[in-house]
Order: C-alpha cells, then sequence, then structure tokens
C-alpha cells in the first residue's frame, strides 16, 4: 500500500473510492470554507453525497463555537448540516469529560471561550468562569491566590482572555496530584490567507511547560475525535473517508484511526509536504501520508 | 575527574578550591537568599571572599529587577554588593542587544517588566512600552494588528501583563524574517517555599511554540552571562568557581564556560538529581553534575 499512496484521485477511482464508503468526514477550515467564503463546490459535495446515503460529519478542532454557532455559520455558507453532524472540540471536550472523567458535582477550571462553557454546561459540567483575569497582587501572593476547592480539571482551549493570571491559576490547580489535565488540541497557529497567522495551541503548551505535565487531548489527531461521531452514528473505520487539508491533524487522524485518507490542497498542507514524509523513512511520518490528494473537494464532484 | 565529581565539600579541600580560584559567581535566590530571607551566614561568606582580594559576582535568570534593584534588595538584607557586581538577565538582555545585534535606531518589542525596559533604555534600545495589552477586535483583525515600523527585535522575559495579544503581536512580528528573537531565560518555572511555585519562562517558549521560532537566551546556561562578566572584569574561567542551587541552569553555565561548580542544597536540586545525571550515562547530563556539593554556603565560613 505505501508505495501507491498519495496518488492524485480523478477519473474512476474517485467513484470506487466513494463506492467503498459509507461515512465521509470533512475538516472544515481549508476544506469546505476558507475563512468566511465557502470553498466552490463544497456545498454541492455534501449535498450530493448526502443524496446518495452517505453519512457526512464535519470535525474541527476549532473550539471557539459550539455545535449549534458552526450549524449556523454553515447553514449562512450555504451548507445544510445539522449540529449534530458537526464535532468541534469545544464539544467533544465537554463529552470527554462527562464520558471519561468522573467529575460528578465537581468543576472544571476553563482556560477557554464562551463557547466552551457552553458545551460543558449543557452536559452537565460546571467550570469557573469565562472571560478577563487580570494580574492582582504581588508575586509573592500569586502561588497562594483563592482556589475553587470543587475544582477536579483544568481545561484549556483557544481563549483571547489568556493571561498571566490564567496560566499562574491553571500551574496552582495543576501542582495538585488529583487534578486532571485536557486540552482542545495542539496545533500551534491558526494560518490565516496571505502566509499570516494567530497563535492558537500554543496557550496549551505554556500551561504544560508551567506545570510540568502532559495534557489529554481530545482533538485531531488524537482518535477521542472519532471515537465520538462512531459511538454516536456507528461508523465503521473501514467503509469511513477523511478528508482534510492539515496533514498532522486530519491526516494523522484518519491513520490513528484506520480511516481512508485524503488531502485536499485548498488549505495548510501541500503534496511536498505530504512527499517529505513518505520519502522520509520515518514510521512515525508515515501516518501524515494520505492515501489520495485533490486539488480541492470539487474534485470529487464528477463522480456524483 | 568523572569518578570524583560531585564529593561533599568540607575541612581542607574548601580552603585549597578557594585557593585556586580568583573570582566566585553566586546564583542568588536558593543560594544567598531564599525569598526576602538571607541565607545564614551568607553575608559573612561574602564579606570574607572579598577580604580574601576574591572578586564576588551575583548571576541570576531572574529578569524582574534592575542591577540597581537587585543591589538595593542586596544592601536591605545585610550584603555589601555594588550594582556593578550583579549581573540579571534584564541586565544581560540589554547588553546582548547593543553589542550582538545591530539594532542602531532600531526598537525592540518587548515582552517583560519595567526593569527590562529600563535596562535597555539604559544601553540607549528604545523598546515598544510595557504593561497591559488585553485582547480588542475579531480574530479575523489580530493578524492586521498594527506593527512599529522600527521593531527590529521581539524580546521576552518575565512579563506578570502577558496576555494573548502580545502573544499574537509577537508572531506577528516575529513572522518578519528580518526580526531577531531573544529570550531572558529557560526556566519554566520559578519554586516557592512549600513545594509552590509561579510560572516564569513558560512565556518564552509559548511565544517560541507560536512562532515557530528558537529565541537566543542570554540568561543561564548560556554562556553569554558568564562572557558578560568576563569580559567586564578579566576573568579567567579556569580561576573562577560558580556556586549555585540549580543544576539546568546554575551547574551547567558552570560547565559550559570551564568553570569549577560547586552545588549548595538551600534551594531547588539536591544530591540525588547530581548523582542521577551522573549515572546516567549520557554525555549532555554530564554538564549537570558538579564538582561539589555542601548543604549551604555558610559551610565555606570555617575556611576563610
Amino acid at each position: 500500500m505505501s508505495g501507491t499512496k498519495c496518488t492524485r484521485l480523478s477519473g474512476a477511482p474517485v467513484r470506487r473510492l466513494l463506492d467503498s464508503v459509507d461515512s465521509v468526514l470533512f475538516d472544515c477550515d481549508g476544506v469546505i470554507w476558507r475563512g468566511d467564503q465557502a470553498v466552490p463546490g463544497a456545498c454541492r459535495v455534501i449535498d450530493l453525497l448526502k443524496e446518495h446515503g452517505k453519512k457526512v460529519f464535519f470535525v474541527t478542532n476549532n473550539s471557539s463555537k459550539t455545535r449549534r454557532m458552526y450549524a449556523e455559520k454553515m447553514s449562512a455558507l450555504g451548507f445544510g448540516v445539522s449540529e449534530e453532524e458537526v464535532f468541534g472540540t469545544a464539544y467533544c471536550c465537554a463529552a470527554y469529560l462527562r464520558t471519561v472523567c468522573e467529575l460528578e458535582g465537581k468543576k472544571v477550571y476553563l482556560i477557554g471561550s464562551a463557547a466552551m462553557a457552553h458545551e460543558l454546561e449543557a452536559v452537565g459540567i460546571r467550570q469557573t468562569g469565562v472571560g478577563p483575569d487580570h494580574v492582582s497582587g504581588k508575586q509573592g501572593d500569586w502561588a497562594a491566590v483563592p482556589l475553587d476547592p470543587d475544582v477536579r480539571a483544568v481545561v484549556v482551549g483557544f481563549d483571547e482572555h489568556f493571561s498571566y493570571m490564567k496560566l499562574n491559576r491553571a500551574l496552582q490547580y495543576l501542582l495538585r496530584e488529583d487534578c486532571l489535565f485536557v486540552g482542545t488540541n495542539r496545533d500551534t497557529r491558526l494560518p490565516l490567507e496571505g502566509g499570516k497567522a494567530v497563535p492558537t495551541g500554543c496557550l496549551l503548551q505554556a500551561v504544560e511547560t508551567a506545570a510540568q505535565r502532559r495534557a489529554q487531548t481530545v482533538g485531531k489527531p488524537n482518535h477521542f475525535m472519532f471515537d465520538c461521531v462512531a459511538s454516536h452514528f456507528g461508523v465503521q473505520p473501514e467503509r469511513c473517508l477523511m478528508v482534510g487539508d492539515r496533514l498532522d491533524t486530519d491526516i494523522l487522524l484518519g491513520s490513528n484511526c484506520g480511516l481512508k485518507t485524503l488531502l485536499t490542497l485548498t488549505g495548510v498542507s501541500t503534496v511536498a509536504d505530504a512527499e517529505a514524509h513518505r520519502e522520509s523513512g520515518c514510521a512515525e511520518r508515515q501516518g501524515m501520508v494520505p492515501d489520495y490528494y485533490v486539488d480541492s473537494i470539487a474534485d470529487l464532484l464528477p463522480a456524483l
């Protein structure tokens, strides 16, 4: 298989690939939209996949929106999608805490967005509040900052109000051995048009470095995100296709979970990146080589 | 030599060691003071070393004070020290930028303290200002945040006003290839009494992760801090003793610069830590094995 990986997908093989799967997972940014614009043809691809009886899901590491917010954005862009089909890290983080951790009656110290707080509360998990937390007092007082005795987990996602005091508060909780540590994702920054970028997952790394502990993450490439989809909808890995624009998150998730993988070139990664992984001779990097690639998911249209 | 490293220093060998050096470098926190209290006997050790004609210097990675602020703190604790004898990372960072980087007429984007701003300005380097920088606007605007066209370096030290917006601004500067990147130190957190700690150097790591660039650091264990002392005062490495409580900063600095090294057990590291490095068989870790150790620098008193 490895000799034929990373091949351009076109013609008859497109139909054969689609016939071989019942479900298709799409990453969002760089795959079905870019910023605030739908990728041309993407809406039609989703519609036609559904008409052909495929289950379609959306998996995104961006923790700044609830499932409902994603469904609304997608609707505004012309996609016919329900919120049950969307799996963002805000939702998956809440699902992880509810199903894996035993937090009954306990609380979460949250470094994250209002969307994350909303998804936590939707599954009955209390959190300490979001928004600004500016430094006060003197350095000697910071290690003695008041802590909520009900907190049993620190959760770190994207937080535009990230601050020294939040970092410090997270550290103080994490110095307790019984405090769980969960992060949404490790993508270090969000690439934007024109080579621009803003910081994202590096917040988690700052907390990890301070605490000298490693968080459990729920986002891609961790298999938990696929487990969420699979457990809700009975998806069989070998009958599922993962479509994404990032080798280190989307394609690696697919490889980690035994899915077929398709790289689309409308986002971050290039064919040269994928080929470099394939030729590296490094076993760890083979999971970042997609089975196939297309210029855009619109290339699937002729087979639909 | 390695077979006899990490030996307890007492009796006649103390005098022999002191006779073999002209200069002694002390780390501060955990060595000559702990928090706001002088280590018992430390003032007398410093005084007697000077009376015996030794040059004495103080090297600290803590970037929150200027040389003058350190001299004032030391004076208040009973040490007879002048500010020229103190080398903190705030000062050394300014010295590095002035002597190594070509910043004439240019500016620094500073994530750091008022003390760092002061030391930069004292050597004629302008900076963009310190203090709070809270997030504003929407995510789409952050990558287009206004940048100062004169900035040619990002400098990261300890900053209690560290925020998402500062991280973002640093990233935007560092996306320019001609922007230098300098950090004070990499110690991830500042240990306090009773197992407590507050975050410190992890701020640098957050910026590095976002920018996907590695900063040049001036603090221990980087040799620049010793170079600063040596170039000002003509110190010969082989006639110099480094005294510290941390293996990964103080002792490693000494090893990196060819100094004799003495671990004192009034701070962070233990003899067991040092022995673990010695027995590891790992070449990289041998630099963290001190030549000698003492319970406290007061153990030097009988030889003085």
